[in-house]
């Protein structure tokens, strides 16, 4: 494969999960707006076998254009010896400034499974303002672009507490979460709206009460058909209908804090921090 | 000043927050627990001017002790150069790294206010993710250690929805929240709760109606005093009338959402992103 002109080839290779190497890096190419770089992200590169492996796709991805660019954060001398031997241009995040430091202090940093100590609570900032950014990104159904690695998609009529639940369950756990307003146009269909249907077995559902409900749409938009008793009463009905009709699991919001409904959704979803 | 045997003076200087600054030596110091660090972070420095004064603060901290180290992601060349001059072992975070792809990429990094571009999203990240843990250290009157620092402390009886309040504030806007629950020991008196007293002016209010708070209790302890409609409707009403003699701002959560709720403190208590 020829890259397309002008395009730099651009691996983040860690032996974590490679999202402090990608987010650094990209804070780095950001300085030169004029060049294209294709992304390629390698987590979990963690003895030299897995580091001769990313060689072999650098060089690949490498046969006709210009010198690809590494950017690593593994702590091992020896992998990013490897990386080097591959004849991209290798920024080693943090090994150069940790060598620094060992000289400046006149002592050797603490050995431990190979990985630094401390970036794990760096990898865990970015992997939560990820999921977070995921969950602004598809919140109530703004985008659909990438429903394929959510973890839950969360179904509901509007006002049933979706976002503040997706904003929990992203910021606590970092998980991705979507989700989707279940309206009027839903409900001939005996399904679930398409965007979802085929991500089915990922929805999870909410109702409420139609009281509540109608007293929270009323603050919207008072003395509308939307905050009606027998409006809300309707929708949260037929809600739970397609729930049942479609196996969605679902819980009444009504009575719950968002921590509790939480803890419901990722038991029920099987999902883990 | 003779620093304690031992400590080293570690300097975080940054032309922006100096948040990232903190957070990548902070995690490469961590590899050296058999050091003790004395951390200063000085923000801002934009100018060789304000670089001169970091070296005057820098060389008073190193009289008699060793060599200070100082973490930098200044961008300006001629800043870092000043720092150089101060004797400290300056560890340049992301200029070399810059200078590298220069090198590979045969093109000039963009010039704009000497600041990287794309950093500004991981400080952003940093002083989000910060806020959240001083949301999760301060939840629910946990610890007081900050309190002089918090942006709003938000007071209620319990289940008046403070958390998710908080939780919102502080990933959304990067604010400091503390919340603080009002229980029965605190209405004998007049005033604040003692701890929060002194904090008077950065303290918010929620109230709910006696029966939606029930409600919510009821989910935690069926059948308890603790949810019991006289309870709940005593607690609130005085809440309320310690809101009013303090001339602490409030308002009732029980038709509004997280989001709007949000929106109302940082207007009412005049806060901003």
């Amino acid at each position: 494969m020829t890259p397309p002109e002008g395009v730099r080839e651009t691996f983040f290779v860690s032996d974590s999960t490679g999202i402090t190497a990608e987010t650094l890096g990209s804070a780095l190419l950001a300085n030169f707006p004029g060049v294209t770089f294709r992304r390629h992200t390698i987590p979990f590169v963690d003895t030299p076998e897995g580091a001769r492996r990313v060689v072999a796709d650098i060089q690949r991805s490498s046969r006709e254009g210009a010198d690809p660019i590494v950017f690593t954060t593994v702590k091992s001398a020896t992998i990013v010896r490897e990386l080097s031997l591959s004849g991209a241009v290798v920024i080693d995040l943090l090994g150069g400034h940790l060598r620094e430091l060992e000289a400046a202090l006149g002592s050797t940093a603490s050995e431990q499974l190979g990985q630094y100590h401390g970036v794990g609570d760096i990898e865990r900032y970015f992997a939560r303002m990820r999921a977070v950014e995921y969950a602004i990104e598809h919140d109530d159904g703004q985008s659909m672009r990438a429903l394929d690695i959510a973890d839950v998609i969360i179904v509901a009529p509007s006002r049933c507490g979706k976002t503040p639940t997706t904003m929990y369950l992203a910021l606590q756990y970092g998980l991705l979460v979507a989700n989707y307003p279940l309206t009027d146009d839903d409900f001939p269909s005996d399904g679930l709206p398409s965007t979802v249907a085929r991500f089915a077995a990922k929805c999870f559902g909410l109702t409420t009460t139609p009281l509540r409900l109608s007293q929270v749409r009323h603050e919207r938009r008072p003395s509308s058909t939307y905050s009606s008793l027998a409006q809300c009463t309707l929708e949260l009905r037929r809600a739970e209908d397609l729930y049942r009709r479609n196996r969605v699991p679902f819980l009444n919001s009504s009575t719950k804090s968002v921590e509790e409904m939480s803890a419901v959704i990722m038991q029920s979803m099987r999902l883990r921090a």
